[in-house]
C-alpha cells in the first residue's frame, strides 16, 4: 500500500491556532490539487481530533474527479477512514453521511454503545490495538481489502504515529505565506515526538502554489 | 531599523526536539549564507532560551566577512544582544565573551546581583518593561544608537513576541529535510499564539539550498 501524507500548513508548521478553529492556509489551486489526489486514491484517512475540530467530508468535489472515478470502475468517492481509537466520533459527523463508505478504526475495549452507534452510522470498523488502534495491522488489513492507495490528511498526533510506525510513502506539505504561532497550536507533526534518529526525507519538487509553495518529500 | 528574522526549522517547523537538543537542519550552504547575513547587519538578537540551550557565540565566522566589515569601517563583529527580561543569561555564557559587543535587554526589577554579573562580565544593559523587557521601546533605543540593520535568529518566543509587536520586517526560514514531531517541541513561532488576524506574510523567493528548501517572506 502507497501512503501519502498531505498537509497544509502556517510558515510556522501550524495546522491551525492553538483554538483548533480551521484556518485558510491555501487557495484555490491548492484546493483543486488535494481534490484531485484525493480522487486519486482508494481511501482517505484522518485521525478523530480533526474530525471533533474541523468535521470535514472528506469526498471529492469536482463532479469530472468522480466521473473519471466511476469510468474507471471504482466507486465514485474513496472510501473515508477514522483512527479513532476510543470511537468517539460523532454520530452526526459528516464523515458518517451516506456520500461515500467509512471505516473506522478503533482499538480493543471501547464502549459496546459507542462501537453500536457506529455501526448503526453504516460504519465499518477494523478492531485492534491496545488503548490505541493498532495502525500497522489495520493497514495491513485495509491493504488486503483493496485499498492500494491511501491519502492521510492529518492532523499531527496522527501523522506523528504514522512517521514514528514507518508507514509513511510520500509527503506533500502546502506552506501557507502567514504566522499562526502558539506553543499550543497543533503541529504538523505533534505526539511526543523524535529526540534522535529524525525521518530525514528526500526533497522531490518545490512548486510556488498560489501565495504559498508546495513541498514534495519522498520518505526512504 | 530593519528587522530580519532568520531561522531553520525541520518540515514539521520545529526548531529542535521537545528535548532542545540542537539538530542538524541545514548544511554548509546554508551556513555560509547565515554567515554572510550576520556580516550584513549592525546587531543580532537572540532570547535568553536560545543562549540557554544552545551557548551560541553568534559570531561571523568567515575572516574575509570580518575583514570585509574592518573596511567599511563598522566593528569587526556585529553587536550580539539578548532578550532575557529576568537576567538569566548565565556568567559564562559564549556570547558574552570578548568577541565581539553584547547588550542585555532585561525588564525592571531584576535581582541587583544579576544585574552587577552581566556588567561585570562586560555586557552593556537596557533596562525597561513591566515584567517582561519592553522591545518595541529597546528596539528604538537601538536604532538610536546607530543599529540600522538588526538579526533576529529565534527562539520561538522571542519571534512569537516580535511578530506580535509588528516589529518583523523580513524572515527567511530554512527548511530542513527532516521531521522532528512533538507536541512540546519549540517551532518558529511559540508564545500564546495568534487566534485572529494572523500576519500575512509575501513569499518573496523560494530556492533550494543544501538538501533543503529556504523560504524568504517580506513581513507587509
Amino acid at each position: 500500500m502507497h501512503v501519502i501524507v498531505n498537509a497544509a500548513t502556517s510558515v510556522d508548521g501550524k495546522l491551525a491556532s492553538r483554538r483548533r478553529d480551521q484556518l485558510e492556509i491555501s487557495g484555490p489551486a491548492d484546493f483543486a490539487r488535494v481534490d484531485r489526489l484525493r480522487a486519486s486514491c482508494d481511501a482517505v484517512l484522518v485521525g478523530v481530533g480533526t474530525v471533533l475540530a474541523d468535521d470535514p467530508s472528506l469526498t471529492v468535489d469536482d463532479p469530472d474527479l468522480v466521473a473519471d472515478r466511476e469510468r474507471r470502475g471504482v466507486t465514485p468517492q474513496p472510501t473515508r477512514i477514522v483512527a479513532d481509537s476510543r470511537a468517539r466520533t460523532p454520530r452526526d459527523a459528516r464523515i458518517l453521511d451516506d456520500a461515500a463508505q467509512t471505516v473506522v478504526l478503533v482499538a480493543d475495549g471501547c464502549p459496546t454503545d459507542r462501537l453500536d452507534a457506529l455501526d448503526a452510522a453504516g460504519a465499518e470498523l477494523v478492531v485492534g490495538g491496545e488503548e490505541r488502534a493498532d495502525l500497522p495491522r489495520a493497514f495491513a488489513e485495509l491493504e488486503s481489502s483493496g485499498v492500494e492507495r491511501l491519502l492521510v490528511e492529518g492532523g499531527g498526533e496522527l501523522l506523528f504515529s504514522l512517521f514514528e510506525a514507518g508507514l509513511v510513502d510520500e509527503l506533500s506539505v502546502y506552506v501557507g505565506s502567514l504566522l499562526v504561532g502558539g506553543r499550543d497550536a497543533p503541529t504538523l507533526a505533534d505526539g511526543d515526538g523524535f529526540v534522535d534518529d529524525f525521518p530525514r526525507l528526500e526533497l522531490d519538487s518545490v512548486e510556488r502554489v498560489d501565495d504559498g509553495v508546495l513541498l514534495s518529500y519522498r520518505v526512504p
